[in-house]
């Protein structure tokens, strides 16, 4: 196995949190990574972390002992995890109902193919915070732990905590991740690597890759994050090294793709199911937004779910083969840290018809549970507005106005700052900034001299731009946002099994639950250990989930990058 | 009978919901109606109402048809309706982590009395707007009927529908309204009376006492709203006339009290015991808040709800029958609509140890269900707030800055206006504000400078000083809001049967439904017959829902009347 370098062990006393600092952030060179933020204070809140700790473990063992598990020898089972990133309550409903609008349905009788099967909601606080982060709040799905924002399959100590992906693993089982942002991300990454912060992207790649004490885990990866995989002598690579592990791969048997003709060729060969291992990464970054998607270019999320199923049911290697596949709509999220109810509502519909994919699928499988929830809000996202205090609100929202827009606040902003940037004088950005930016993209036909004067100011900065935007459509729309970052709200929860089978299967999900008892769920369901995980993690004798590598700290919320493109 | 002398029928073709215009406001002539407010844009959209009216009536058979009804001949059953106004999800978090916060209980372990029991979520829409008043939404609820935003139990086209409350009583069972609010207000309203705008409370009353063409339907009647009940020619009153409801009311039988202490006789009297039917009207508009009621003024819904429950029981006649009581916290979203966190939290936590009390009856009750839901979210309230759009948000929010409040922003804003009249000067003016309401009144030491100067104003209005008073404290502890009104968001469900008892008795509520299904569940429970209502409703000669009445619009949302004192 080829370790990684840099993996020095840390003193033990150290706080895992602490582990990175200015100096080592100068390693990152590189042109590309002008973007980086230092949004460090996710981390800093750090209460009553060993009582959390004691909590969680009693937690899951009352669970266990009560529920017992129903995994009867030689029965294969499959769990589908559904991650709908950064989707609070408002905006199922939101995407519902602009859903109507889109089908004229006037009277709102369609639902969605979450209502129908919506059974409680998910308390998603993290060890340190009332308001966790994607991080956090995956690791309380895959360790069934609380953790500390920021921690990727990590408990509040910084020690690995075995994951519902690795021991379905453990117990031969095929395994998947697919999702929209880069595969490196908080959510897939707190399922298949373990490190103390989220922004330690290229370490998560190597452990995805198979490169961590338990070896390769994963069989199925597609979605973004190609930059993490590419040594830093190649143009595209964010890595803070040189390792490349498209290169290394092959050590641990994975087929890669790197866009879209190859990965389509990959299938035509293999009769449209994927050999597995199998790693496809159709964009440097996170992948385009699905209003922006570019056909021929990515796939979505729905298209790369359809393949995955099928290719981890044809490739068991008995019928008892199950398979743990997390599939998340990463970008639901992006688009609400955006302020951007354009882009977040598109994700929204490729979400649904992503579960009603999943849904059809499990109507077919009987041994297979999905289960579908988000690990926060995002945005504070709520669906009623008063624009001026001094007057009463009306209590409407208005989803055609969302309608006429068509293209993501992110997109808008990189061609607009893309435009400040060839100086073609006022007159001609103010036409461009009316007809192209608000016209065309947001389909607002009623500017004021104010928004076109702010947009054509060529000093003004991408963030600004970026909320400018999305406040113009929100206000029109009378949409209202509270924050470009999390809030903590309880979050739907959603599950489905075959209908010839016992719904009483489902009854650990009804109600009312702790983010981690949707780990628990899974470990029960699925007869999982993850204790044992746990276990087999710690016997290293390096302290190899807190590299003293440097990080590379791309945004987590758009791929305003130049040379991520769209 | 004594018919009410105004109620003139319209013309058949004319609008019901434009049946009141300025000129009949001007008879609208008392001191005390100075805060009069026109926030009749409420009624302004009404699309393909008959294409709703007969979707809504098409679900109702379907739902019928397929559930048919589970009542046994001669065996009596309770419904007891739970209306959370206001209360959205992001609320109902809000009430759990403050409760954690209060109890020291850091882990978070503790649940609410309504966590326990979540079935499933609500959709709110009204037949006219993606955004429900609270007027639509309880006609949802006792008609099962979608209807216009304003409509009190009469259809999209203005015409009386029948209600659960009323198809109860047409079954020999007893009824009651346990409200915060006026009686006369929008939620109980829509059980008890039939009119074409909320507004018309002076109507409503009239109903609620019998004089309409069912005659007296509510057994037990208890909250705020005296004022609606009292001659024109009494201090207090909010009457257009000189009807005396106090006196007449001897006519449909009712025993009514006052005020505390009468009510507090009264039982004494009996037991503990109300007899039936009674009315207590505690406070002359809506009672007051939670956190500044006196205990010896006014009984909390936690206590009303007691003594409606033992009396209910008590009062039946034989042991077959059975009750329906509606129940109401009232003021869970006027503090929504105040954007007062302080107010909204401590109505949260009086709801539910409401509900910790009900749960507790249903216990002791087998043929008992109880439902509780929200008719919407109000104020757009979010757990998570950026304050400063150029740095990146803080993930968390801070409770221990609402706990330190002692008084909703509504008796403060009551309290600056008072001293304000009283003209003492710049100085003691600012000293006033900084010492007793920011610091006592709001918990706030850290005031700036123009926080005391915007708040020193003498000709500072009440709306702005509440607005302000409320989000000096929500940006403190970093919660949001994005409205004084309501917005669209679902609201979840919740529901109780004893646990002996057959839950898959629930299973109608379970899942996603629209607000109309709760209506349709408690009919079907109850095995009520609403269209022999409806028809009944309809044989009267005259139009008398759509009284040309002036009518008095009272604030909905807060009590800052000088006649209704704290």
């Amino acid at each position: 196995m080829v370790r990684h370098e840099s993996t020095a062990p840390l003193l033990a006393n150290e706080d895992p949190r602490d582990s990175f600092d200015e100096d080592e952030r100068e390693l990152l060179k590189q042109e590309e990574r002008s973007q980086i933020r230092r949004d460090r204070r996710r981390m800093c809140l750090c209460l009553g972390l060993a009582a959390v700790l004691a909590s969680a473990a009693a937690i899951t063992t009352t669970y266990l002992i009560t529920r017992g598990s129903p995994l009867a020898a030689g029965r294969s089972r499959n769990v589908i995890m559904m991650v709908s990133d950064g989707f609070g309550p408002a905006s199922q409903t939101y995407g519902r109902s602009f859903w109507h609008f889109k089908t004229n349905d006037t009277e709102g009788v369609s639902l969605s193919s979450l209502d129908k099967i919506l059974v409680g909601a998910s308390r998603t606080r993290s060890s340190d915070s009332l308001v966790t982060d994607s991080a956090a709040g995956a690791t309380a799905f895959s360790c069934a732990k609380k953790s500390y924002n920021a921690a990727i399959a990590v408990d509040p100590n910084g020690i690995p905590c075995g994951t519902v992906l690795e021991a379905a693993k453990q117990l031969n089982m095929l395994t998947g991740l697919v999702v929209t942002s880069r595969v490196t991300h908080a959510t897939p990454a707190a399922f298949s690597a373990h490190v103390v912060h989220r922004d330690m992207e290229a370490d998560i790649a190597v452990q995805q890759m198979g490169d961590y004490p338990l070896g390769r885990q994963v069989d199925l990866m597609l979605g973004g994050g190609r930059c993490f995989f590419l040594p830093n002598t190649t143009e595209g690579s964010c890595r803070p090294d040189g390792r490349d592990l498209i290169k290394e791969s092959s050590d641990y048997e994975w087929k890669h793709v790197l866009d879209y003709p190859q990965y389509q060729e990959l299938l035509k060969q293999n009769k449209q199911i994927l050999p597995l291992p199998a790693m496809g990464l159709f964009h440097p970054s996170h992948m385009n937004f699905e209003i922006d998607r570019k056909k021929d270019k990515e796939p979505s999320l729905s298209e790369m779910t359809d393949v995955a199923l099928r290719s981890l049911k044809a490739r068991a290697t008995d019928e008892n083969q199950g398979f743990f596949l997390m599939i998340e709509g990463s970008r639901i999220d992006m688009g609400a840290h955006n302020n951007d109810p354009v882009a977040h509502v598109h994700e929204i519909l490729e979400y649904h018809k992503t579960i009603q994919k999943v849904r059809e699928f499990v109507a077919d499988n009987p041994d297979t549970v999905m289960i579908s929830t988000s690990d926060h809000e995002t945005g504070g996202f709520t669906l009623g507005l008063q624009p001026d205090p001094n007057t009463y609100p009306d209590y409407l929202w208005r989803p055609e106005v969302i309608d006429r827009a068509t293209t993501s606040t992110e997109i808008l902003t990189a061609d607009l700052i893309t435009y400040h940037a060839q100086n073609r004088g006022l007159s001609a950005t103010q036409k461009f900034v009316r007809k192209e930016i608000l016209g065309q993209g947001l389909g607002i036909s009623d500017a004021t001299e104010e928004e076109i004067s702010f947009l054509s100011n060529p000093d003004a900065i991408a963030n600004d731009i970026l909320r400018f935007l999305g406040h113009a459509i929100s206000r029109r729309a009378n949409l209202g946002w509270t924050t470009m970052g999390h809030t903590g709200v309880d979050v739907n929860l959603y599950a489905e099994t075959a209908k010839e089978v016992d719904r009483s299967v489902l009854d650990g999900l009804r109600g009312n639950h702790e983010n981690t008892e949707i780990g628990e769920f899974i470990s029960w369901y699925l007869g999982l250990d993850l204790e044992s995980i746990t276990s087999r993690l710690s016997k290293s004798s390096t302290e190899w989930f807190k590299s003293k590598n440097a990080f590379s700290a791309l945004d987590h919320t758009h791929s305003l990058h130049e040379e991520t493109g769209h």
